[in-house]
């Protein structure tokens, strides 16, 4: 009897990745390939697999199926594969029976006109048009927090979708140490004598041989072609409908190389989890990420670690030199290093480097914990973030557009979601200082161009494991402490101090 | 009440629909983009999706809705278009219900077994491998014909699926008529003294500049990019996600242009049709083609009324002289014409020509209908079919793969399907006749390059009704006859006693 439910609860949840995967086409599709005229018909599609698939979860446990396993679970009398995955989908269906359908309907209608009001009010500078639908959205996240309950603050309970176990003491205690540190340290970065000139790299990249190029990259880390695809689209992202399907995108500058190759590698990155997972688990916890923040230490890893690194590039900087003799042929691999390397404030975070990336994440967190918090007022947003641009980047916010007005998350109500890009990089340093201790030869590998040690490691350690350990399980068995944001510290310190001579 | 009745049925079949469009987008990208690993998995998704599409349409009376329905349609109570969706829809309900879960298990087992074993059968010349599997869909497609139900024989009853209202015995009459024209008529072309060289347009095209060059024919012809696709695929086809996601495909020989274009404007013309079919009754019968003879009609009226005209090439060919000066520059307009239009025996149906392509059909009918009705056993197609083509077309058969073994239809069940082909041509040429007196100056336009008001007539007369009318309906509606063979034998005499001299 245990047997046959447990069976038909993978058999259920099998059933619902299908449709997912399938809803995930449908949106891929969208962005990459679809005829511009089919853009309601999509959007209704879409929608309407939505709601299937939120019936089917929500009415997953109609005839106690779920109850009686959860009864089992308590008993423990199910195996570790099956205790995880009753666990988590109970946990998932409570939250989820949490919300009454008229929740889930006016918050899926405020995020459709909201995103509608940010985009307007983001083209014409205006965030008056944003306001109301901000306002909004912090009360119905407030209601949400409440609905879904917390121990500490209701902020919590928010970052709690996105980085499940993290509290926002924890990340703000880390963030804090951080910004304490990068403050002064990009301040003497600016001060250094040490002058990056980002122009000489610059010229005209054919998009074509940018595809080959990238192409190969992606490939050679270990982005697997035969369980993937690479293509274009305005803002890079990854997808996967199954992990024999995961696909990766980026965008291309026709008058800078470098504007797509650190997406390519940060997808193929988030890619490489993707296809790690074990497909053998396919629909349940045990083939899926463990969270956000560890999903983003996989991208950050790849893109900034082994991706920005000399030793990354001493092996293709020939290679990029061969394919555009024009300018690389007449500049050094020193130089070309300090380049893609360059910190310098400013005003947009997609294209800011991997020192000053982190306190726009800061400024984000603190104002929407603010938001939430009731501390900080909807209507003050634009005041309050060109005071913390000042103070923790040194520079003017000339607009809202290239101010508050500049990142879609709030307008979709992804409250909790900014620290995780963060919490990426300080779990990347964490690994990484781990990793280059168990693979000696690290650094020698990656400048031959042998990633193949590193992808293992990766898919031992992180990707086989799905959901079986929380993040914070995750990093404690890794790296043997909890995480912690001196890692990062100490990888800025010693890379930056060395390009900047601090 | 009556109001709710029909406004719920059209929202369950429009969300059925929008179902459906994804099953097709799944199996689009399988077919153009899917990377080669994910195979397993997406055929999976593709099953499950299939399953809550059949069960949703199966359970679409569970509350009598649509008996509720019928009861007023049999009042006349309803206006004519919520007539057409009542009983378009309680015929396909009435249908889908006959069939027990076993029997439609056993069919879809069979469909996928027996395609396995035609691919490896054709693949090694070996009809004994596919022979049991063939054998088993007879005897199973005998079963269904008995479950549906007919008035004539059985072979009706399968026929119906794909044009319904056309018995066996009237397309046996068309097809015995077009027979007894063509096979002399192919043999006193074989005897005229016009001997086409087909090997004077072959040269090198670069695959890119043909893409360029079919994209252009597809779209000056009318096929919408705004609501459509095109890409490339092994075997051409048309398939569409609604109105405004229609996506065709063709392929391309490096050696020889016209491979392509022919395969591209019969693609365009069906993907015209469904552009065409009022995006505003989505989900209804009112936005359905109406048989496949008819959506067949769309696709060679294009390819071969229009596509392989004089006066098409009137308008294209300086164009393609000017795309590949290499050969075309030297070959004059009237002899490319005669090779687009060389009539020559063959042995593969989808490589054939205008002319002898329905006596391939022919002999698929005979065939099938033969085994239907018991009068031909599956162990003796093989020969049979050699008899019939050194009968009909004058040559031998050298092998089962360019033989019996040759087209997939057999292998899942798709027996009926075949006369809808000839059946296109017939409706083609019946409605080219109208449009060309309909439209007075309708060979000056080709020649200039200017088709829409040729589509503006198929769009008025056929693709506007969905399946408003039967195709029987249709064609009297637009002809004031009935189909009959007889406009596509004066068609093929005129244009083929010019090119041949006959």
């Amino acid at each position: 009897m245990k047997n046959t439910d447990i069976k038909e609860l993978k058999k259920r949840l099998h059933e619902i990745s299908h449709l997912s995967g399938a809803a995930a086409l449908l949106s891929w599709d969208q962005e990459i390939l679809m005829p511009e005229g089919a853009g309601d018909a999509r959007a209704e599609s879409s929608a309407y697999l939505a709601s299937i698939i939120h019936q089917k979860f929500v009415h997953i446990n109609d005839d106690k199926l779920l109850t009686r396993l959860h009864t089992e679970l308590k008993n423990k009398k199910l195996s570790p594969h099956d205790s995880l995955i009753v666990s988590e989908t109970w946990k998932s269906f409570q939250k989820e029976s949490k919300f009454s359908q008229d929740f889930v309907y006016e918050m899926s209608e405020l995020c459709s006109k909201s995103q509608q009001a940010w985009t307007i009010a983001r083209s014409k500078n205006d965030f008056k048009t944003f306001l109301p639908y901000l306002e909004k959205m912090v009360v119905l996240k407030k209601t949400e927090a409440e609905i879904l309950g917390y121990k500490g603050v209701a902020y919590d309970a928010l970052l709690d979708s996105y980085e499940p176990g993290l509290t926002s003491g924890e990340v703000s205690a880390m963030l804090q140490e951080l910004k304490e540190f990068l403050v002064p340290f990009v301040a003497r970065i600016k001060a250094s004598k040490i002058k990056i000139n980002k122009n000489i790299t610059k010229g005209s990249f054919d998009i074509d041989s940018q595809i080959k190029f990238n192409t190969m990259i992606a490939s050679q880390i270990g982005f697997d072609f035969k369980v993937g695809r690479f293509d274009q689209s305005t803002h890079p992202f990854t997808t996967n409908f199954h992990p024999t399907d995961v696909r990766i995108t980026t965008r291309y500058k026709k008058e800078d190389a470098f504007y797509a190759i650190g997406s390519t590698i940060h997808e193929a990155g988030h890619g490489m989890y993707e296809q790690g997972l074990p497909k053998e688990y396919f629909g349940t916890p045990h083939a899926e990420y463990v969270s956000l923040g560890i999903h983003e230490s996989q991208s950050r890893f790849w893109e900034q670690k082994v991706g920005s690194s000399l030793d990354f590039w001493k092996y293709f900087y020939p290679k990029l030199q061969k394919q555009f003799p024009k300018p690389f042929s007449k500049i050094d691999l020193e130089k070309v290093y300090k380049v893609i390397n360059k910190v310098e404030p400013s005003l947009i975070r997609t294209e800011s480097d991997e020192v000053t990336y982190n306190l726009h994440i800061i400024i984000r967190f603190e104002i929407e914990k603010g938001l939430i918090e009731g501390s900080i007022k909807a209507k003050d947003v634009p005041k309050v973030w060109k005071q913390k641009v000042k103070e923790y980047l040194g520079i003017d916010v000339p607009s809202d557009t290239l101010g508050c007005l500049q990142d879609v998350h709030w307008s979709c109500g992804l409250f909790g979601y900014f620290p995780t890009y963060t919490l990426g990089n300080l779990y990347a340093a964490q690994f990484h200082h781990v990793l280059k201790k168990e693979i000696p030869s690290y650094k020698k590998l990656i400048a031959k161009g042998e990633f193949t040690p590193v992808v293992l490691w990766m898919r031992k350690n992180i990707h086989v494991h799905g959901k079986a350990h929380s993040a914070d399980e995750l990093v404690k068995k890794i790296t043997g402490e909890t995480l912690s944001s001196k890692y990062f510290v100490q990888y800025l310190e010693e890379k930056y101090g060395e390009i900047y001579k601090l």
